[in-house]
């Protein structure tokens, strides 16, 4: 619960401006968009940041299949068309998460170029910062991770159109950041990403 | 620009809770749903509150027109199947802000007192708050107005379906705030909006 003293009320004709949010809220919006095979740790790395980066005082908010797939995109199914508005819903709700100042992380497997491409144009048009970090982990551990044991049914037959088994994964030829998270930490995933972060000027970071 | 401490990374198994993320942002998350006629001042009442709360370091964000349906809602019409998705559309990410910690303001005529429902409850299953707030202004009063010289078209039947003309307005019945905007500055509306707010528990509203 935050103080507002409501007799001192100053505002301006027109909307607030980005720049006039972001100071006042001390942020910087950015987005980091997660891609990479089921298994790769995505998730994973993408929800240790957010814990990282929120209990430093930092706005970042994550979207991933719990709050998206249930939500917003409840009403897709797993066709190429509904596929690709999945993503396009993503990045356009990531746009606003961003223009909001916060850093922005999604997580999903979102396997084609050309969907990927897509949100980073809707940001940039808009003068947001879009970073593509290719969760680069082989398909070979990714498999024998298996936390949901969806490789398994895949290779059973079981599931149909499995990314990286009878699907493809288109992987990102220019991604800002490549992590590899074989045989890493999380901890030590996390402060690659904040130190990209520092290097790009989103974050200021500091050795403790 | 925040600085981070990169070499102090603690993170536990699992999602940051809601709570931890309040905590750690000093924020309350909250719906603040804007409806009525157009022209009745939703967005130049929920603009200036925008202003006056992020000026003051509280994080708050407005959905509207403007960066909804040229963007997430830009492939939906006018038909009542793609009106109605508009507005759920509009729920879940309002949802998803408020669950960020924002006090998130929509602002549409949302004139269907079923779609106002289903944004309400998909906001109370979740135990996130949402208040609807209705601007209600006359129609005389709004139709005077007429910034956008939308009224005049309705009247002259160049625009079919205009909501308070030739398409039902449904007001709400139990709104938890009504604003009566008619003859009032935009500062008492704001005021009043950020009175509600202590009274809710959301601000914590201090005389200057």
């Amino acid at each position: 619960m935050t103080v507002v003293r409501a007799t001192n009320i100053v505002w301006h004709e027109g909307n607030l401006t980005r720049e006039e949010r972001w100071k006042a809220l001390n942020c910087t919006g950015a987005t980091l968009w997660f891609t990479g095979l089921s298994g790769s740790g995505k998730s994973t790395v993408a929800s240790a940041l957010e814990q990282v980066l929120v209990s430093q005082g930092v706005n970042s908010y994550r979207l991933d299949g719990d709050n998206i797939r249930h939500g917003l995109n409840k009403n897709l199914g797993f066709s190429a068309e509904d596929r690709a508005e999945n993503i396009r819903r993503i990045g356009e709700v990531a746009k606003l998460f961003n223009d909001g100042g916060a850093i922005t992380l999604t997580s999903f497997i979102s396997p084609y170029r050309s969907d990927r491409e897509e949100a980073r144009k809707l940001h940039e048009a808009d003068g947001l910062r879009f970073f593509e970090v290719f969760v680069d982990t082989p398909l070979e551990v990714c498999e024998e991770r298996d936390p949901k044991g969806l490789y398994k049914k895949a290779r059973a037959g079981e599931i149909k159109g499995f990314t990286g088994i009878d699907d493809p994964y288109e992987a990102p030829e220019n991604a800002e950041l490549v992590l590899k998270t074989d045989g890493k930490s999380v901890d030590d995933c996390v402060a690659e990403v904040i130190t990209f972060l520092g290097k790009v000027g989103v974050l200021s970071s500091v050795e403790a």
